[in-house]
C-alpha cells in the first residue's frame, strides 16, 4: 500500500539510550500541514507535551514535522524545559520553518537529565538520511520495550481522489509511566482545514487510543498527532469528514489494538464489548473498569471463564446497572444470563479461551443504546518481571 | 490480653468448602447488643450484603449474632436471597431472638448456588460449641486464600472501668472478587448507643479499611461489623467517643494493615503517607493512586527506588498539585525534592527495600494541612499465580 505523498523520515542512534539502536527520529512534511494532537490528561506532563501543545496553539495548527526519542521522557528534569525548545529550535532552522511548527514527543526513563547536545548534534545527519521510504525505521526507532513495531495504513477514494493514512505508534502498555508511553503519529496527504481535523482527531482517539489500558497507569508523555499535508492535491469538504473519521478512526484501533497486544508480558488480545448501556460513556467506563481489573486479567491468562469477575469489576464502574438484567459472553459461548450462572461446557470454553483473541461480550440490558468496545490484554508473570527490575 | 466480655464463639466443617476446614462460623453475644456496618460500594451485592444491612436497619442498629460461612459468596445465584434468609432464621430461632438481630457473611466463589441445607443442619452443632475462648478458631474458619488468621486485641480504662476490644478480619486481598472478600468482625464490651456506635465505625473505617488495596477491585461481599454489648456494664459518655474511636481506629487499622501484608504473593507491607495535601480526601486519593499503581508496587518487590513511577501515579489521582513542589521520601530517604531527582546513594536505598517494611512518603507541599495513610503489598509473580487458576 502507498503511503501518503509529501512526507519523509529519518532515524539513526543518537546516544541516547544504551544499547546501539536508533533513538533518534524525525517525520518531516515537504509542506506545512495541518496539525492536532491528543495528549497526556496526567497532572505530571513532560516538557516534550507541553512544548508541542503550546507550538500547536501558537502555529494555529500548522506543523512541519515531529522530532521523537527514545530512552529518555525529558520529565521532571532541571533543564527539561530547555532541552525540548532546543532541539526544536535546531530541526525547525534547519527547515526554515518557524520553531512553533516544530512538534516534538519523547519516551523513556523519567527523571534523568537529557543531554541535548546529543540530539543537536545529531541533527545534520538526521535530515541527510531524510527518505520518503524510511517510514518503517521511525516506527522501531520509537520502541521501548516493545517487541514489534507497530504500524498500519489505509488508502480509499473520497472527494476528488485518493487519500493515504499512515500510522505508528509505540507502547507495550498504553499507559505505562517512564518507558512504554504510548506515543502515535498518523500522516494523511489529504488536505483538511486545522478546526476539522481537531475534532476528527478528537472523536477518533475517543473510539481507539482511549479505549486501550494495560496496566491502568496514565504516562507522562502520552502523545498522538495527526498531520494533513494536503499533497494529494485532494481537499476533503466538510461532507466527506464522516469517511475520513471512520477511516481514521479504523486505523488507529488497529493501531491501539497492536499496542494491547503487545502489553507487557502479554500473550492475548481481549476484545471487551458492551452494549446495551444508557450511553456510550457508561458503555465505556464498564468496559475500562473490566480491562482494568487485574481478576479479570489474570483469569483470562489461566483460560478459567471466570465470568464472576467480570460481573464484579463491572459493578466497580460507578455506573448504575441492575445486575440481574445482565448477560455474559465469553468467545461467543453465554456464561451470564440475566446475572446468573448459564449452562456451559467448562472443557470447550477452556479451550477457546486458549486463542490469542479473546472476546469478552457484556450486554448491559436489553433497551439501551450505548455502547463500546475496549482492548487490553491477559496478566501474566512477564509483566512483573519486566517492571520489577526495569531501571536497575 | 483479655477478650470482650459476653460473647462466645463457635466454628465447625459444614462441607461448603472442598477441603476439611472449619468453613462455618458463629459470633455470639449474651444478651443484645448495638450494632453497626459498613458494606461494599459494589454495584453487585451479595445476598448476606443486602440481608445484614436490611437487618440491621430492621432492627434499629440491635445484634445477637453473626453467623458466617466461607467457600462461598452466595452472590449472583438464583436462590441466594432465600438461603441468606433461611440461614439467619435457624440462627435466630435457636437463641430465641428476633430474625433482624442476626447478621450474617460470607466469602468465596460468586455464581455458584450455595446448599442451605448444609448450614441449617449444622446450626445445632455449632450451637453446641460456643465457647468464650473460640475466639481463634473462628479467625481461622473464615479464611480463604489468607495465609494466616488476622486478629488484633485492645485493653484500656475508660469512663467507670476497663473496656476490651477483640477484631478479626480476613482477606488476602482488601479487595478481590470472589475468593478474597475482606470480612472484618469486630467486639467490645462497652455500652454504645447505636448511634453513636455507627458514627465511631464510619470514622475508625475511614482510617482503616478504606485506607487498603491489594489490586484496586471491590468485592461483592466486603463486609465489617461492629458489635457493642455493655458486658463490661462501662457505659461510655459522650466525651469517651473520641477516645473509643481512636483505639477502634488503631486496632481496624492493624487489622487492614494484616490483610495488606498477606495481599496475594505479597512480600512487603507498603505504607504510603502524604502529606501537605489541600485536605484529607486529596491526600487520600493520591495515597489511593499510588497504593493502585502496578507499576509502583513491581518496583517496590524489585527493590528499584524507582520515584518517577510515584509522582507519575500522583498526577492520575485527579488532584491538581504542583509536581514542582512535591518531596518524596523513601524509607526515609529523600529521592525527590521540589518535583526533581534528590541525590541519594542507590546501594544504600535499594538494600533499605528489601526490607519486609517499606515506607514511601510524599509531602504535596508545605502548607497543605490534608494527610492520609494508605495500605498495600508489593506486587509479585506470586499473585498471577494465585489468580491464573483459582476457580480450574
Amino acid at each position: 500500500m502507498k503511503l501518503p505523498l509529501g512526507y519523509r523520515y529519518a532515524s539513526l542512534y543518537a546516544g541516547i539510550r544504551k544499547v546501539g539502536k536508533d533513538d533518534l527520529a524525525l517525520i518531516l512534511s515537504d509542506t506545512p500541514a495541518s496539525a492536532a494532537g491528543v495528549f497526556t490528561q496526567n497532572r505530571v506532563q513532560a516538557s516534550p507535551v507541553k512544548l508541542s501543545r503550546a507550538h500547536l496553539k501558537e502555529s494555529k495548527g500548522i506543523a512541519r514535522g515531529i522530532l521523537i526519542n527514545a530512552g529518555n521522557a525529558n520529565c521532571a528534569t532541571r533543564t527539561g524545559d530547555r532541552v525540548a525548545l532546543a532541539c526544536a529550535k535546531t530541526v525547525a532552522k534547519s527547515h526554515r520553518c518557524p520553531v512553533s511548527e516544530m512538534l516534538i514527543a519523547s519516551t523513556g526513563v523519567i527523571g534523568v537529565e537529557l543531554d541535548s547536545k546529543l540530539i543537536v548534534d545529531a541533527i545534520p545527519k538526521l535530515n541527510e538520511g531524510l527518505s520518503a521510504d524510511r517510514f518503517e525505521d521511525v516506527s522501531r526507532a520509537i520502541m521501548t520495550t516493545d517487541t514489534r513495531p507497530k504500524t498500519a495504513t489505509a488508502e480509499f477514494s473520497l472527494g476528488k481522489g485518493v487519500v493515504h493514512i499512515a500510522g505508528m505508534t509505540k507502547g507495550a502498555g498504553m499507559i505505562m509511566p517512564m518507558m512504554a508511553t504510548t506515543l502515535g503519529f498518523v500522516m494523511t496527504d489529504a488536505a483538511i482545514p486545522v478546526s476539522a481535523l481537531r475534532s476528527i482527531l478528537r472523536e477518533a482517539n475517543e473510539e481507539s487510543y482511549n479505549r486501550i489500558s494495560v496496566d491502568g497507569d496514565t504516562s507522562t508523555n502520552d502523545t498522538v498527532l495527526l498531520l494533513a499535508n494536503g499533497a494529494s492535491g485532494n481537499k476533503l469538504s466538510s461532507k466527506d469528514y464522516d469517511v475520513f473519521t471512520r477511516a481514521l478512526s479504523h486505523l488507529m484501533q488497529d493501531l491501539a489494538q497492536q499496542i494491547a497486544r503487545d502489553g507487557e508480558g502479554a500473550k492475548k488480545l481481549v476484545t471487551i464489548h458492551v452494549e446495551g448501556a444508557k450511553n456510550r460513556d457508561d458503555a465505556g467506563r464498564i468496559a475500562r473498569a473490566i480491562a482494568n481489573s487485574p481478576l479479570v486479567k489474570t483469569a483470562i491468562a489461566g483460560s478459567d471463564p471466570n465470568w464472576g469477575r467480570i460481573i464484579c469489576a463491572a459493578g466497580n464502574a460507578g455506573v448504575p446497572f441492575e445486575p440481574e438484567q445482565v448477560d455474559i459472553f465469553m468467545q461467543g459461548m453465554t456464561v451470564c444470563r440475566k446475572g446468573l450462572a448459564a449452562p456451559f461446557s467448562e472443557a470447550e470454553l477452556k479451550s477457546k479461551l486458549d486463542e490469542k483473541d479473546v472476546a469478552i461480550r457484556l450486554v448491559i440490558r436489553g433497551d439501551g443504546e450505548g455502547q463500546a468496545r475496549f482492548w487490553t490484554c491477559d496478566f501474566t508473570e512477564g509483566y512483573i518481571h519486566i517492571n520489577a527490575s526495569y531501571r536497575t
